[in-house]
C-alpha cells in the first residue's frame, strides 16, 4: 500500500447562510483547499462528497462549480462522519494505486435543528431517546453515577470550546462564555443546557488527498494519514445499542487506529473530539485513552485539554462553537489538526510544534478515528 | 494490487412492494448473496449501501437486519449507478489490502415515477429536458437524423427486453409484447412510447466481494472483477452537457475498462446495458464498441443482441422489464452477468459458455463500466 497525505485543506466559515446555496459554500471550501494544496482542478481524478441533507446529484453540482466534470463524483452519507469517510475512501483508492490525487468535500445546510434518531411511536421515542440530547443526557447521568463526574465538569467543555472559538475566524460562535452562563442557559435534557449543544449550522470543508510519492510536485506541505479505523454501533437482536456509552465502538476504533499508525495515546499532541453535546467530549477523551476511564470530567476542569494543556482538544472550538453542519464536520476536524501540525493555527497554535494529531469523529452512523502525522 | 472477485450475488424480486420496508427487501437480497457466497455474516468486514430515495441511517438499519453491526457501514449515492459504485469502492479497499471481504447492497423503493433532472424554471425545463424521457427522446431524434435509425428499431429493444423478462422470475414484468403493442402504447416523448420506458420499481440486489486469494475458503465460485471505469458527464462553463449523447463519457469509460481488463469489445460474450429508455441501449452498444457507430438500431432489429445472438444484451429483461429501482440496478446488472458466466441462468442461458461479461450502468450521476471474467 502506498502512503497517503492530505496536501491541502479549506473551509467555508460555519454559521447560518440562508442566502447561499450549498454550491456556493462548497465551492469556497474547494477553492480554498486547492489553493492551499497548490493543485489545479484539472489534476483531480475523483471527487468524494459528504453530505446528509441534500438530494441526488448535489455532489455533481458542487464539484461542477469549480469545473470538476467528467471524473467520478460520489456522494457519501454516514451521518456526522460523512466527510471523514470521504477521506477514508480516497485514502483506500490512492493506497491501492488507483488514483494519485482526489478531492474530498463535506457540506451541509441544516434546515432542521435536532435530529430524530428513533421511529415515531417506537420504544426509544417513548423513553425520550428519539432526539440526541436525551440520549447524551442519559449517558451523562450514568457517567455521573459511575464516576462522580459533575454537571459543572460537562459545562466546562463548553467554556473551553467558546474560549477557543474566539480565536477562530471560521467558527460559528466567537464569543467567550462563563461557567455560570453555560449552566444557567435553558435546560435541554438534564444535565445538558442549551450552550452545551452543538448549534444548527451551514458550512463546508474540503481536503485534497494525494499519494505521498506524488506530493512533492505540489505544495509539499502534506500531512500523512498515518492510521484510521471506523466502526458502527453494536446492536443486539432487538435493535438496542449493546453499549450505552458507545464506549466499545470508540475504544475499538481508537485502538485499531493507534495500532495502524504505530503510536499510542501518549504520542498524540493535539486532538479533535466529537462534542455534539458536552458529555461527548468527556466520553471521547476517555475512550481515546488520553486519561483513565472516568477521569474525563476532572481532566477538563483542571484545564488539561486547554490549548497549552497536556492534550489540547478542540482547539478550534469543536462542534459546539465552530458549528456542526453534519456533512462538513469530519473534514473540518482534519483542517484544524493539519493547521496545528503545520504550525499555521495562529493565535490557537498549540505550543512545542505538535507532531501527531487525532480526529475523533462520530455520530449515529458510527465512528471514524483518523491519526495524522507531520 | 490484489485481485478481487464477486463471490456471491442475491436479489429481491423487482416490482412494487407497498407492504414491505426497504429493510425487508434489502435483507432478502443480502441473505440470498451470503448464501450464494457460502459466507457467514460474521465474516463481512465492511458494508456499502447504494440507495437514492431513503434518509440518513437507512444503510445501518438494512445491514442491522442480518446482524451486521459494529463494522463500517457506508451509504453511497450516485443516482442510477449507486450500487455499481459500491462494488467499485469495495474493490478498491480489498485491492489495497484493507479488507478481505465486503458486502455491497443496493435497494430503493421509488415513490415517484419520473425524475426531474433540471431546476424548475430553468432553461432545460422550458426546453422539455426537465424529465428524462424528453432528454432521451431528443438524443434519439438526433440519432435518427444522423444515422437513419427508426422508431421501430428503438421499439425492438423493448420487444427483446420483454421476451427475456418472461424467462426471469425476478423481473417486474414477465410478459411478452409485440412490436405493434410497444409502438401503439401511449406516446411519452416522441419516439419513446410508454412501453419503451423503464418502470417505477422497488427492489434490492446484493453482492459479496472478496480478495481472490481468500475466495477458496468459501464457495469458490468467484467471478473476477477484471476491469472497471467510471466518469461523470462533461459540462461546459454554462452547465450544459457538452456531449448530448453522453457518448464521450460512455466511450471513454468503456475504453478505460477494456484496457484495464486487457480485453476488447469482441471478447465480450454477454452484456448488460442501461436501457432506462430504449434508445439508451442503442447508444450503449455503440459506445461499448459492440457495433459500429450508428448501427445499433439495425443490429437490434436483426436480433444480434438477442440471447443466442452475436452479443446478447440485457438477457434478464434489462431495466425495462426487470425494473429499475435506482439504487439496486447496478448490482442487479452484475447478478445477471455473474449467473450467465457461471452457467446458472437457466432458460435465459447464453450458449457456448460465456467467459467475459460487461455491465454498462449509467445515469444522471455518471457512468460505471464493469468487466467480469470467469
Amino acid at each position: 500500500m502506498r502512503e497517503v497525505v492530505v496536501l491541502g485543506v479549506g473551509l467555508h466559515k460555519f454559521g447560518r447562510w440562508p442566502d447561499k446555496r450549498v454550491e456556493d459554500i462548497g465551492r469556497e471550501a474547494i477553492l480554498d483547499a486547492l489553493g492551499d494544496a497548490g493543485v489545479e482542478f484539472r489534476e483531480i481524478e475523483s471527487v468524494y462528497c459528504g453530505h446528509t441533507q441534500h438530494g441526488m446529484g448535489t455532489g455533481l453540482r458542487v464539484a461542477g462549480e469549480v469545473g470538476l466534470t467528467g471524473i467520478p463524483i460520489i456522494n457519501v452519507e454516514v451521518a456526522c462522519t460523512s466527510s471523514s469517510t470521504c477521506v477514508r475512501l480516497a485514502y483506500q483508492a490512492i493506497a491501492a494505486g488507483i488514483y494519485d490525487i482526489c478531492l474530498c468535500v463535506g457540506f451541509d445546510k441544516m434546515e432542521k435543528g435536532l435530529i430524530a434518531i428513533a421511529e415515531p411511536g417506537s420504544l426509544e421515542e417513548v423513553l425520550g431517546l428519539a432526539v440526541l440530547p436525551g440520549d447524551y443526557a442519559m449517558k451523562a447521568r450514568k457517567h455521573m453515577n459511575d464516576y462522580g463526574s459533575t454537571a459543572e465538569q460537562f459545562a466546562q467543555v463548553s467554556v473551553k470550546s467558546h474560549k477557543n472559538g474566539v480565536l477562530n475566524p471560521y467558527a460559528q460562535y466567537q464569543k467567550a462564555m462563563t461557567l455560570e452562563e453555560v449552566l444557567n442557559s435553558r435546560m435541554i435534557a438534564d444535565p445538558i443546557t442549551l450552550y452545551q449543544c452543538s448549534p444548527t449550522s451551514d458550512g463546508a470543508s474540503a481536503a485534497v488527498v494525494c499519494a505521498k510519492e506524488k506530493a512533492k510536485r505540489f505544495s509539499g506541505k502534506g500531512i500523512t494519514i498515518a492510521g484510521w479505523a471506523a466502526g458502527s454501533p453494536e446492536y443486539d437482536g432487538m435493535g438496542r445499542e449493546i453499549d450505552d456509552l458507545s464506549e466499545t465502538m470508540q475504544r475499538r476504533c481508537g485502538q485499531q487506529a493507534y495500532e495502524i499508525a504505530g503510536v499510542g495515546p501518549k504520542d498524540i499532541n493535539v486532538a479533535q473530539a466529537h462534542d455534539a453535546f458536552t458529555p461527548g467530549e468527556i466520553f471521547a477523551i476517555e475512550a481515546m485513552g488520553f486519561c483513565p476511564p472516568g477521569d474525563g470530567g476532572r481532566w477538563t476542569a483542571e484545564g488539561k485539554t486547554d490549548i497549552g494543556g497536556e492534550i489540547p482538544v478542540n482547539t478550534d472550538g469543536g462542534l459546539i462553537s465552530r458549528g456542526h453542519p453534519l456533512g462538513a464536520t469530519g473534514i473540518a476536524q482534519m483542517v484544524e489538526i493539519i493547521r496545528q501540525l503545520r504550525g499555521e493555527a495562529g493565535p490557537r497554535q498549540v505550543p512545542n510544534s505538535p507532531k501527531v494529531g487525532l480526529c475523533h469523529n462520530m455520530g449515529i452512523g458510527g465512528c471514524t478515528i483518523t491519526i495524522l502525522k507531520k
